[in-house]
């Protein structure tokens, strides 16, 4: 088994403030990121990116070339992790995603991140499709939108659990069985 | 607009027998391809292929060369429509579906068919990430497993409205907006 | 190393007629499928599908559910085979190609058929970028045109060998080096 | 017909310097960027990314982060450009490429940079075969390796032209034919 981590939308262009709505997510994943590099795993960042030319009718916070692309600081510094632009919803969207998996040798993947009714959902069925193991992080994603009803998120896991076969799990239960530290000088990462 | 209508797993392998569960649904898919036909749009039965060497865990009745591929009889003949596989959940899924469309000049999709928490749901999302028009019939499709709590379908449809922001509508209701019959000589599937 | 033989366009719409032009290569082509039979690797034919809503300019003879679309008499029967449809030039054109291999777990691949200037080229360059090794067979590949300049065959498989750092060998070297004959009940193809 | 100028691999990793061979090509590609802006067409660099992870053999001078992914400076500045990194050899290779043509509802692309058997031989299949017009620029393409034989160009926009049925054209008649100046306040590329 060779577990990757994938952290989707936590950037700055979705609003993550200490005191704002689910902030408090932000620290679990944090506790994740830790986990992933005690563990020699790959933690990969993937949050949209739209273009000026995309012809969408809503207003866009993560335009190319703009400050809502980066990851939020509570999850800097990034520069042993993969930064992938997903281009629509899923994880996969338009993108090198899975090349990218493919090519590390990576079979499991860990998802966390905002919100679970859109690109959870999407990133873990494209994920199960092109048959990457999948294990959702049940308490490092949420539904992002005050707006929407109570139990969305679980009735996402649901789906993820029954439809797609997938593992949801808290935190220290993953970690537990997906991220448990390598032996000093073990990378699992670099494969 | 130049829609196309998408019937995702109406097949035998599906088992939609006389008295089985969900059957009725059957004859307001056939009403849709009827409405389709009137309006001259085209109509594309999507359903699952499975190989023997797919190397998955489940048996499968949807194997390349088996009886469980053919359309069902209450929806032949099929020789006006498109009959595509899809390798795995979503109707895009490792198949020709996207290419299919786009060189028809399709830019609208209405989606029917089961399951709603499966294969419509991740058909709605890819259709909608490859920026088609999504519209989900909401009494051409169903959760077509009992083992489902209620109101899966409901779930559903509500995260298809609410993330990807497509319609969902009664078979009526989407016959009179996007199915309108064409004045004689005026297929409009043929473009 | 898993290796499995992709046989291109070897499709009766085609024209492969005894006393045809460049027809003594379908002999080694069923060669080669004894090979790899032989060699316990999986035979794949991938050849081209059209559809009437194709909006292509030509006229084709391998349109959906016409008799082009068959393999050719001499490389029948196909019982043991995976058969695929690529929609336009690539092996790897909007189809399941690329998916079957990975869920095989196929990392080399043996390419015949034709042309070497056309589907050949492509499906090289398409493999190669997959990450497949890419082994091209010198003899059971040609140009199947007889209005391309001569050298036509050897300029793409230049390109091959030095772009695509791919093999390019007779058949006879092929199969010394990536079919031998597996022990009796060692089928490699089932994996 | 809506146009875009997509221009492969002029980044600071391939080595383009004053007195550096193919270097009087920059000059025709900068006329080509030029061009394209007065007819309001949209330009698009597209060059090579590795990952560290990619797991590739040769050295990379086009890491993710380094300075060799910056377009060179003779074609600064690029920002009404539209900058994507292919993960391959292909301009379309595992990226937003095709989806961001697509919702622009570009339908033709003309092609520049190098290698002409390399980059652009693939970028001009893959645009053809997503069904785009394919014009290749004669003179503002080049094989950017002094090993590879004479006739190397020549022959590959040979297969271009006969197999693609692309054009290939020299600049100034792809100026005169696909980017004409348009009138004031009619920017083609906004659409």
């Amino acid at each position: 088994m060779k577990p990757a981590v994938i952290i989707l939308d936590m950037a700055k262009g979705y609003g993550w403030q200490p005191g704002s709505f689910g902030y408090e997510m932000v620290a679990r994943v944090r506790r994740l990121k830790d986990a992933a590099y005690a563990a020699g795993a790959q933690v990969l960042h993937v949050h949209s990116m739209r273009r000026p030319t995309d012809n969408l009718p809503e207003h866009s916070t993560m335009l190319a070339g703009s400050d809502g692309l980066e990851v939020i600081p509570e999850l800097q510094p990034i520069d042993r992790d993969i930064l992938i632009y997903k281009r629509y919803l899923s994880g996969f969207s338009h993108n090198d995603l899975d090349y990218t998996l493919r090519t590390m040798g990576i079979d499991t993947v860990l998802i966390a991140g905002a919100s679970t009714v859109n690109t959870v959902l999407w990133t873990a069925a494209d994920a199960h499709q092109n048959r990457y193991k999948v294990v959702v992080l049940d308490d490092c994603c949420m539904v992002h939108r005050q707006t929407e009803p109570p139990g969305a998120h679980e009735g996402a896991t649901r789906i993820i659990r029954s439809v797609l076969k997938a593992e949801v799990l808290p935190l220290d239960a993953a970690i537990a069985k997906y991220l448990a530290p390598s032996p000093p000088g073990e990378g699992r990462g670099e494969g």
